[in-house]
């Protein structure tokens, strides 16, 4: 008997499903008690399983020739899309025949269908995506990364809950501390959102560490443990981060190759420098978590490769067995009990 | 007689007016034909150039005891600051006695004082704050990175014309491409703001080279050159790349010094890892320049050391030169221009 099954998109990525295969052989040997489902086109994926019988016993393959396209419009696939290999990867958590989805299709289709089979969390207005940053100190979590392009301050108060949450499950910290990504550290910068956030997070009564504002560096910092931001800032943070990360290391490789002294260096030291380039891979860290939603749905990057989707199922297994969603859910309902007789006492007065 | 003389505000940074005269140093040597206006407290200025006799000839000290402090509020310098060092250095430029002006000090309070007394170019609703930002490919433009936390559609397209101008004065280019910031490149991505300026650019007669959408990891790509966003979120990428950078190559430092082959490897290789250094020292880029004024301030990082600060001089000075303001003033003419027809038709549709 499986310890918990995953449920897999085999058509999401742009790659095509021999690399979801491929990641699925490297997840299976990390966790030897976990069991797939995975949909796809029957006649697609077989043949990818021909040489790799001990790997067919773990998997289950269900017939789903249908793929929402990168192009796809949301409300295009909540109409139409039944069929596809997305909404069956998510209809087995809604089914509980899996524990967590992974799919590493259009994230815009991804979330609709997630949030239409699923259904938010009690008190949970819109689900975001979570991202673990490397920083100095060890991993963040950032959120939302992609998922609302506007936050209103009760938004990114949930946004807090549910990184905390999984900060405490996933990191493994007792109370991790959280910030709310702002321009200044003062308390009269920033929009609205944001101000209303810190205020709310201020004066509520949860146990949570939280750090009031903190800047665009105190990401890579580490400086707390959990970055709240709405989804607009958070992708274009993330990103820009990437791109940062690739152009040093292009401008390391090109210093080092234009002098043979360089080239002599970069040789000696080519075991330090492999250990910098296996931290500064992309795909060790691959993977947005949908956090708010009634199941653990994982993002895979779109143009991954086996090793980048393998990491995003390590992820997917990692959620499921940290219980984060019993967590969020406790928190949410303090929340409302904490502020219940301030809304109360607002009536009152009102009145 | 002088070439062009620039303003200078020497109480602004964290580290006084030393690093400034330092920085004056600097730059004197670069620009010989430059003449520098420095405000600051003469008592402390003074022995500053008591060695430094071929730069005191280039410098005027204009006393100026009160400065601007980092926690001062914006309004309370507009009530109160009119004695201060910072108010000074601009009023020089209302007064038409410089041409550039350049402080350290508080951003809020240099860009109010700076509206107060410049007043924005015909046309132009705010100002905004444009870094140059090292890509692949060389530099870009990125405004706003900090001067408007909010921005409507009209905004955006108003940072789009004025970064141009910049990139076409400061870069050299003769056509350089414009891109907005955005969470994906799809026409449907994004909140109102951006769809609403990406139409209007892409409507409007501008002889502009609009590429439409970039994304985070597009600004260290360089593929446009001018990269357009709001205040918060151009701030928030602008400091994430910041602490990318120097996670990156705190990464790089710690690879190498843990092993002994890594640290002979980088022994033999420092030339080319010197290069690097050099290459993503921030002081190399230091300077945030207002765009939209009657006149140029230039504000340097609060932090800097006299490396830094004369960086933001030279950067001044090549502004000075440039005239980048008579091709603002134009295009933003030409816009006009080019929408009236547009409007007058609204209008009598609507009527």
């Amino acid at each position: 008997m499986a310890e918990l099954t995953v449920s897999v998109d085999a058509m999401g990525g742009d790659s095509g499903p021999g690399v979801v295969v491929a990641a699925l052989a490297r997840s299976a040997v990390r966790h030897p008690t976990v069991r797939f489902l995975l949909y796809g086109d029957e006649g697609q994926l077989r043949p990818l399983f021909a040489r790799r019988s001990k790997l067919a016993n773990k998997v289950e393959i269900r017939h789903s020739p249908e793929a929402v396209r990168m192009e796809d419009k949301p409300s295009q696939v909540l109409r139409r899309g039944r069929k596809t290999s997305m909404w069956h990867a998510v209809e087995a958590l809604q089914k509980a025949e899996a524990q967590v989805a992974v799919s590493a299709g259009n994230t815009g289709a991804l979330m609709a269908v997630s949030m239409f089979q699923l259904r938010t969390l009690d008190g949970i207005d819109r689900p975001a995506i979570a991202a673990l940053w490397p920083t100095r100190r060890g991993q963040s979590v950032v959120l939302d990364v992609g998922a609302n392009v506007e936050c209103d301050a009760q938004q990114l108060v949930d946004f807090a809950i549910m990184g905390e949450a999984f900060a405490r499950a996933i990191l493994g910290l007792e109370r991790p501390t959280v910030g709310l990504l702002n321009v200044g550290a003062e308390d009269m910068k920033g929009h609205d959102a944001v101000k209303g956030a810190a205020h709310i997070l201020r004066d509520c009564n949860l146990p949570m560490e939280f750090r009031g504002f903190v800047e665009g560096d105190d990401i890579a910092e580490g400086t707390v443990d959990v970055v709240v931001t709405d989804g607009f800032t958070g992708n274009i943070a993330l990103k820009t981060a990437e791109g940062t990360a690739k152009l040093v290391a292009g401008f390391l490789r090109a210093a080092l190759r234009r002098s043979i002294l360089g080239r002599v260096g970069a040789f000696i030291a080519s075991g330090a420098l492999n250990t910098l380039r296996r931290k500064l891979d992309p795909r060790a860290a691959n993977g947005g978590i949908f956090l708010g939603l009634n199941g653990i749905v994982v993002k895979s990057h779109g143009g991954t490769d086996s090793v980048g989707f393998a990491s995003a199922l390590d992820m997917a297994i990692d959620m499921a067995r940290a219980d984060v969603m019993a967590k969020i859910s406790n928190d949410r309902q303090a929340l409302e009990l904490a502020s219940a007789p301030a809304a109360a006492l607002g009536g009152a007065l009102g009145a």
